[in-house]
């Protein structure tokens, strides 16, 4: 639970509709879905459906609850401005319907206020209880990729590596799998390959990009691993991604624009020969959602602050070759960064974790 | 893919902008997330993010493809708009946010008719190729659920549980988990309770309702089970439930209305001693989501058409005692309904098929 100061907006409006999933959980606590939050100069109010009434008050016991079963939320809402003195009620704009608006706006006497940007620049930098629970994120998610490579067989498809892998992050306790990507040999140029039902075959890479959410809070690691020695220009371009990954978390500083980042990292590759391979962006902020501000790449406008939390994540994709990507998620500090993500980032042998090749 | 024919409409709008990503998805055919669907007299333009561009050609070849990558998708659409001649543009207006609605108006001369019910009425009875689909999603919801119990072993949770079957899913082909209930001994007493960290214990009964994906589109189905024979009142429990369950479904036909069927069942369960303990909605249409129209309740309004893919789940619910659930995923046929889940029904022992109790 966050705290908003409606001073701040005393101009524009004297209440604040909450709607956007994310920023109703950041600032009220309550993981549910569905539901309203209403912040007035008072305090905050949840509008929501009688069967999260007793989650409400375990999770947000400073939020009053309004149950909105018999009237919907709407007219609900509705009845209880009528009794509040707002004049001026600001609403997410990106996060209701334009019909919720119209209904809404029906039968009301205030002004409905049109608002964008509010809650997202709170939610850039993160408080140490969020950083923990996304260290925990990312834990899980390393140690179920560990435990899914210890699986492999030989014989095996990426989809069913890719189910392997999703197990264990549930046993270990993932509320839910964000995206699993696991591409090998040829389709490692895919840099957002869904695990087909190609058999992973001898001496190729396989990149596993990989995220979960653990209580509310998400995770994202890629690492590249090869199933025997690879051919020499699939060595030489992991090699060429894992040193521009490792200078890009280098250059990580509270002050330096994301921009630039992204830049140097594009240009280090280019140096390397692999420049137009590079064909995303650099990174991007985690948190409550998989990608959220700020974003890492050429038109970006960010610049990174202390308690961000962001992936470097350059790859290189070579048509009919294969291709390797390397991310770590991190969180910014004082003197650069701390790596929330933590596996060995050089290029492992899948038979050298998994169990039945000791067999 | 799916038409709509304009002619219908034509006293209100010359052109439709589809953004529902379900009902983007029946009428072209492309199963990516993002794009809008632009239909006119003349044929139907996706507006999409150029990742997706060879995607679109194969799964949609009927729709003509707008790139938005350089100008985003309202300017995209805007410029189109203003080389057709369209006046009237009818909008879905529960599927765009205010916001995009405001800056799309910006700068177009053609009216922006908000719409709400065009493309919901064309999914309710679905085709013989959805049925299908529908079908093989059951089917490894089913698998999965007897795969998931092989592998049970006496001292696992219900979350331990919950990710065998889990595993199996995905193993078996799912795109997604849509979601997965276990719930065990006193816990059954929670309709839609997440799979804990509870032991399953003996002689409880154990409720499985579980949905997946498959080629986006839905499955359910829910069997509650026995870890050896549980109390009599269980027993009875699970009878009352599996009776009127079965009554439910031996009512359906076309024409009938859904709310009588769901007044029927509960009052059949009234009847048997259970009534209060019944405590929502009988079932609901599966197809692209996995809960659309119809919805069967005391206030529903639907009448039930041949080709209408729906659930029959009577539970009963005992805080302190436990509860049970049996429900079908059914098409209505001419004749009255096939159910397109097969599992059987009575209270099966865990133990008859886990493979470990078996050593």
């Amino acid at each position: 639970m966050h705290e908003l100061s409606l001073e701040t907006y005393k101009a524009q409006f004297d209440a604040l509709l909450v709607s956007d999933p994310y920023h109703k959980r950041y600032l009220s606590g309550f993981t549910g879905s569905g539901g309203h939050l209403l912040l007035t100069q008072s305090g905050s109010e949840l509008f929501i459906a009688g069967k999260y009434w007793n989650q409400v008050a375990e999770q947000s016991p400073h939020c009053h609850r309004v149950n909105t079963d018999e009237a919907g939320w709407i007219a609900t809402l509705q009845q209880r401005l009528n009794q509040l003195d707002i004049e001026r009620l600001g609403f997410e704009s990106h996060a209701l319907s334009y019909q919720d608006v119209s209904v809404l706006q029906q039968g009301l006497s205030q002004q409905l206020v049109p608002t964008t940007e509010v809650v997202t620049p709170l939610r850039r930098c993160k408080s140490p209880q969020e950083i923990e629970l996304i260290r925990q994120a990312c834990a899980i998610t390393e140690s179920a990729i560990e435990s899914g490579l210890a699986d492999f067989k030989q014989g095996m498809s990426e989809h069913q590596l890719a189910a392997h892998i999703e197990f264990h992050a549930r046993l270990l306790g993932a509320d839910s799998i964000d995206f699993l990507i696991v591409v090998s040999g040829e389709r490692g140029a895919l840099p957002h390959g869904r695990p087909s039902n190609r058999i992973i075959g001898s001496c190729e890479l396989v990149t596993i990009d990989f995220g979960v959410v653990y209580q509310g809070y998400h995770s994202d690691v890629t690492r590249t691993f090869c199933t025997g020695q690879p051919a020499q220009a699939l060595q030489d371009l992991f090699d060429a991604v894992k040193t521009a990954q490792q200078m890009g978390v280098a250059m990580l500083r509270p002050g330096i624009t994301a921009s630039s980042v992204d830049r140097a990292v594009r240009q280090n590759l280019t140096q390397q020969g692999y420049g137009k391979a590079f064909c995303h962006g650099l990174g991007h902020g985690v948190g409550l959602q998989g990608h959220e501000y700020p974003i890492l790449n050429e038109s970006s406008q960010a610049i990174l602050e202390v308690g961000m939390v962001l992936t470097i994540e350059p790859g290189v994709y070579i048509e009919g070759l294969g291709g390797a990507r390397v991310e770590d998620t991190l969180v910014m500090t004082q003197d650069g960064c701390e790596s929330l993500t933590t596996l060995p980032r050089e290029l492992r042998d899948i038979d050298s974790i998994s169990v039945n090749a000791l067999k």
